[in-house]
């Protein structure tokens, strides 16, 4: 090699080194768009999204970046698994128990009554089969999860009217969440679909008897408290409501291997400070709620047995009618029932203990 | 520009391109050691850290790459701290509470008797003021630390002869982590330090009367059911044991601003992972302990109202003696009491009648 070539090379060399410097990223350039099912005044579960993207956008240097869209924005707001279908956009953050109307499989992947609390549900989703078999059923909808997100067990909502038994269900009309209404249905209650803006309003006026919403932080917000006195728990129907982040599956697929670990270690720091951010924020609601006028109340054993009773009822239909929920309801059936086994020993009574504590 | 400078600047250019193909990384290559305080052999602790690195590795290309060594290959299982404090590791996992002989302080980082539980303290750290506190703590020692785990409830341990009262625990020979034995001194108890190999055999042969260690899936490995069968629940001393990531403060503040959220996002996934391998395979092994001749009872009202009382009256005391303890302790408490006060409503009744309900 002559002189000119050594120096043309060492020039490549230079370069070539200077290409290793941060300021040149190797990971292609990556815009993605997240539609929320969400409105931003719910800045726990909505603000898990923000968690999300933030952190993707801080692991990659600012390379892979998502644009978040509250409910509504760019899709409707329960529309976002049909935009994540077609790939309309590239990620949605959604409860996938809304979905239930495609197959009711969808609901167990947030909550079904008497199903997970929120530890559990995790377990089963990361530790047990719950993520292998949901991927596997979210397959068809071109759709790749990760849990992101859980409010917690939810309260069982705001009643007009004490609920003495379940007499006091039957003809009774509620706003609740669409699988819940199932039971709630079969209980003899009368299910009620109404957008979260128009609850209040149909509570004061009478429209409505009662209504459910997440637990105090969230229903605070919306005022509940100041037409409708009776605060009940536990929201049997939502032991633990998970949220998911849904990626478009070509969109996954075409991620290099590094952007793929961020998307899941950015979901799995969104999932569990969401759940630290319920768990914060809902006992200094719950001490306004109640200093508002808000009576908690325990729903009496006969009303739950009541519902237990007809979900379980349901449950079994679904199993004999609905091969996907059979298959994954008979894993998360076994694994719930563990859980309660090993959960009602030491958890249970170490959480009971400092319940009952002159903390 | 003439032809011949076209084509020259046209193969620099080629150059550029390549070098921002997927094979060059802009990020410096990193080199880490994590030195962990326990043994291989804990496959959900020791996991944790595994999970840990995979993940940094994953999300970095490769680029960042840590090391793991179980406690005891590179220092001894309990100088990982000071490997940490010192620069001889990057990064120990361990449990915070192991070190309260150097302050009393870092007990609240894993566990305190009669402290917050897993979801509280997760909680505690991401949305209260744990996190920033214990930063503040533990600059001190030159360590950023990232919770790295929880164990949820533990079990109280292994007991040669029934617990009928507190007149059972006076000269009562136990194996206990360190902080809990001055709770249990004060109860009248003797807590012996041995090594987690040396365990079995005294217990085996009365050099102890009992022991404690984690909970049904740890125990199960080390036979205890064997020679004694008294498995008492709830282990009040740590209602939820926190595993942290320290991370030497000039090797942290050194890294780039990506490599610092894929650290922190990473200690996140296994945070959360390492919670759901315990809850997820804790049933199963209780259900072997339990046919191997287990016999699962609850601590004694009495026996828990003593070590509540003695461990509030340390409390204060160190209230009293330790600035650093007062500051942390302060908040931990006043956070303690609001989620108590929440937990006992939806969370603790969901729970109770799943507990209770024929699954």
């Amino acid at each position: 090699m002559d002189r000119r070539s050594l120096i043309k090379h060492a020039g490549i060399a230079g370069v070539l080194a200077a290409g290793a410097a941060p300021a040149v990223h190797a990971q292609a350039t990556i815009r993605w768009r997240l539609a929320s099912s969400f409105p931003k005044a719910l800045d726990t579960i909505f603000g898990a999204a923000d968690v999300f993207t933030k952190k993707v956008n801080e692991m990659s240097g600012g390379k892979f970046s998502i644009s978040v869209h509250p409910g509504g924005e760019l899709m409707p707001a329960f529309g976002v698994v049909d935009g994540v279908q077609q790939g309309t956009v590239e990620v949605a953050h959604t409860c996938p128990y809304y979905y239930f109307g495609k197959d009711d499989t969808f609901a167990m992947g947030t909550a079904i009554p008497f199903g997970l609390n929120s530890r559990q549900l995790t377990a089963w989703y990361y530790d047990g089969n719950g993520l292998k078999l949901f991927r596997e059923f979210y397959d068809q909808y071109n759709i790749v999860n990760f849990p992101g997100g859980n409010t917690g067990a939810q309260m069982g909502g705001w009643y007009r009217k004490e609920i003495k038994g379940i007499a006091d269900i039957k003809g009774m009309k509620m706003r609740i969440g669409g699988f819940a209404g199932k039971v709630l249905t079969r209980m003899g209650g009368v299910p009620q679909n109404i957008p979260g803006g128009e609850i209040y309003q149909a509570l004061e006026k009478g429209t409505i008897d009662a209504t459910e919403w997440i637990g105090p932080y969230d229903d605070e917000k919306l005022g509940f408290y100041k037409v409708a006195k009776n605060y009940y728990y536990p929201g049997w129907w939502e032991g633990g409501a998970q949220v998911d982040f849904y990626v478009n599956k070509a969109a996954y697929n075409a991620l290099s291997s590094e952007y793929k670990a961020i998307v899941e270690c950015a979901a799995s720091h969104a999932h569990t400070t969401m759940q630290a951010m319920y768990d914060a924020r809902n006992p200094a609601a719950l001490k306004r709620l109640v200093a508002g006028g808000a009576k908690v109340q325990a729903f009496p054993k006969s009303v739950m047995d009541a519902a237990f009773k007809e979900s379980m009822a349901l449950y079994s239909e679904l199993s004999a009618s609905n091969p996907n929920w059979k298959k994954i309801y008979t894993d998360y059936s076994n694994f719930r029932k563990d859980q309660n086994l090993w959960f009602r020993f030491t958890e249970a009574q170490f959480d009971r203990y400092m319940q009952s504590a002159k903390l």
